[in-house]
């Protein structure tokens, strides 16, 4: 099964805006044809297939008696430019692999597969259009509902794309994207919570001069302020367990080779569990930039771009995931998510969960993406643990 | 005297291809102006003015007796983008003052006002093609002889530049553009040398990551590696007299808020009088750059972008200028030029100095540049100075 699935996730990596990559954005034209392959897969499954007004693709599996609550299995269908073939996808694939094994067998719940059908944020700069429909949001703004009726869809029903209030939770399945199950040899991991996020604008000022003109001594090199902060930054991220800080641009003004720099425009993203000890870290990264910018005889300024509280997973969910891992005799590892993903999103409305799969090489987001057969294995197994708990608690 | 010629700069500083601002590149239309209004005043003077093919303006003002050899005085009448009022033109408009001085009397050499077409390299990312014509170098590739022809001159004439061989030398007049002579009070520099330059180009390679899932201990950062050489190179220069090092562009990769840098390419600019000190000082930084990459894990390459020895001024000049300094009882200061300047191109054909005026600021390259009344009275009469010695020493 494991190896069917993998398949499944390259072929979908077909289907592309971009010949020769993955690129899948937002109602992307190539979105029509993962709907219709999957459409066809889930159909055979047994499964009731239909596209919301959001572009969500839903599958529904049908419990031992009509009306039951459902517990909702996937993740999301878009990717980022030059994606690999796993990131998103994989979710719903193994969600539908799951109501395979199941093998028509009914449980007291019903099962719908989601994909979402937008959570990278590449189409309009806005992440999570999928799943915050999902939840009731407001999320059809003229771009997004032009971009819904060109998919042939109809933005003025998006109310369809709720989740029904009866809903048990959700559980995603996704590759880490990240190094760390793959330095702990193990092949799952439980997200307990999603990091807390905060974005900024840091901003050096000096003076622009003549780089054969002015001596060393009489600089006021905007650059290099920022280096400086830049190594402040990762010095002081490294020494508190758990955060990570990142300056990911830098713009340099001029730019000219023998102009020294005027002007250094850094971000910096800075996420860790604990939303205090975030804060705190941002307040010290700020109080370096101030301090090495008066010693400079320079100039900073900040500017808050995003301030994320960290999302808890769903406590009763996490410990059926547990006890899934466990049961099936992987070794157990809880951990924080630092990247955003739909359960985030999800939680705000019901209990919901996320099962990390180990990423090759921590690589994602790159067409080399990868994920072992044997970690899908256990994916699928944990996942049937899960179902079973879920149908013992139901009892 | 030192009022009209800070005003005759000011003026000239309208002669622009933008309205608002001072942008007048190599034979852009406005340098039809200036050389119309240049060609004004001087013939007033009693001087004979023409363009030569490669659009440099050369006013003669004869000698005593004819055919004596003429002395160069001048600089260069092409700008940088948003430019300030004084350099370049300053030096040829102070040319023509000395002239104006002299009030009809014939010394035994002639004078050559000069006005170099282009200096600055904008138009074509290659400078001194005034400068380097008037040495009788090739400079007039497709696109420059585009430029010759389309400012109605003949770039197959391009020959007629070339200075002639009985030539005295050159004086060229600048404003100094960095802050060392207004740090020591002095009006005026004496450059005994033209610091050599090297450019480099250094990229870091590391390996681009998610910002959330990557932890400090197992990321390549390409920027923080490119932060700390910048904080090296800095430090490192700042601990070698004389020496300038320059990070002046930083160009990082994929440039996202939530991606660590995959690569980093900066550019360095290194100068010293001592090409010897500035060859040992790239080693150095080039070696700190590979020991920190090594350290990180990641790689680092370079490539050289130039190599260009220091220029020592003539010995004699600069003693006549010397002596001119001090036989007007200004203070002495001989310095190194940190920029490149049409003396050291001039320099390679016939005897070449350059006097240094101070910068209000260090400021250079903006329109906030300047030139103090009492400065440029202090050129005038050190100029004249120089005259009279050059007739001494003729006698």
């Amino acid at each position: 099964m494991e190896h069917k699935v993998i398949a499944r996730c390259r072929s979908l990596a077909g289907c592309t805006e971009e010949p020769g990559f993955t690129t899948r954005t937002f109602l992307s034209p190539p979105m029509h044809e993962v709907h219709q392959r999957l459409r066809a897969w889930m159909e055979q499954a047994g499964m009731s297939v239909r596209i919301d007004s959001a572009g969500n693709l839903l599958a529904a599996y049908p419990a031992a008696q009509p009306g039951a609550a459902p517990l909702f299995l996937g993740s999301h269908l878009d990717t980022v430019p030059h994606a690999g073939a796993f990131d998103g996808i994989l979710g719903v694939v193994l969600g539908l692999a799951l109501v395979e094994k199941l093998a028509g067998r009914r449980l007291k719940f019903s099962i719908e597969v989601v994909g979402f059908s937008e959570e990278e944020g590449v189409r309009f700069g806005v992440p999570f259009i999928g799943s915050r429909a999902f939840i009731g949001e407001e999320v059809a703004d003229a771009r997004v509902s032009d971009a819904i009726r060109a998919f042939g869809l109809d933005p003025a029903s998006i109310a369809d794309a709720q989740a029904a209030d009866n809903a048990l939770g959700y559980l995603e399945f996704h590759i880490e994207q990240g190094p760390i199950l793959e330095r702990l040899g193990l092949p799952l991991g439980i997200a307990e919570s999603i990091a807390g996020q905060s974005r900024l604008a840091v901003t050096f000022q000096g003076r622009q001069n003549h780089a054969g003109t002015t001596p060393m001594s009489l600089r006021r090199d905007a650059l290099a302020a920022a280096a400086q902060w830049i190594c402040a930054v990762e010095r002081e991220a490294g020494a508190t367990a758990g955060l990570v800080a990142t300056v990911g641009r830098l713009e340099v003004e001029p730019g000219a080779t023998n102009v020294i720099p005027g002007a250094a425009r850094a971000t910096l993203d800075v996420r860790h569990a604990d939303d205090a000890v975030r804060r705190v870290a941002v307040e010290r990264f700020l109080r370096s930039a101030r301090q090495l910018a008066q010693w400079r005889g320079l100039s900073v300024s900040s500017e808050p771009l995003l301030d994320q509280p960290a999302v808890a997973m769903d406590a009763a969910f996490v410990a059926a995931l547990e006890q899934a891992v466990t049961g099936s005799h992987y070794p157990l590892h809880r951990m924080t998510s630092g990247a955003g993903h739909d359960a985030m999103v999800v939680a705000r409305r019901m209990p919901a969960a996320l099962l990390f799969l180990r990423s090759p090489g921590g690589i994602s987001h790159h067409p080399d993406e990868n994920v072992l057969p044997e970690d899908v294995a256990a994916a699928l197994t944990v996942g049937m643990h899960f179902l079973e708990q879920m149908e013992a608690r139901l009892g």
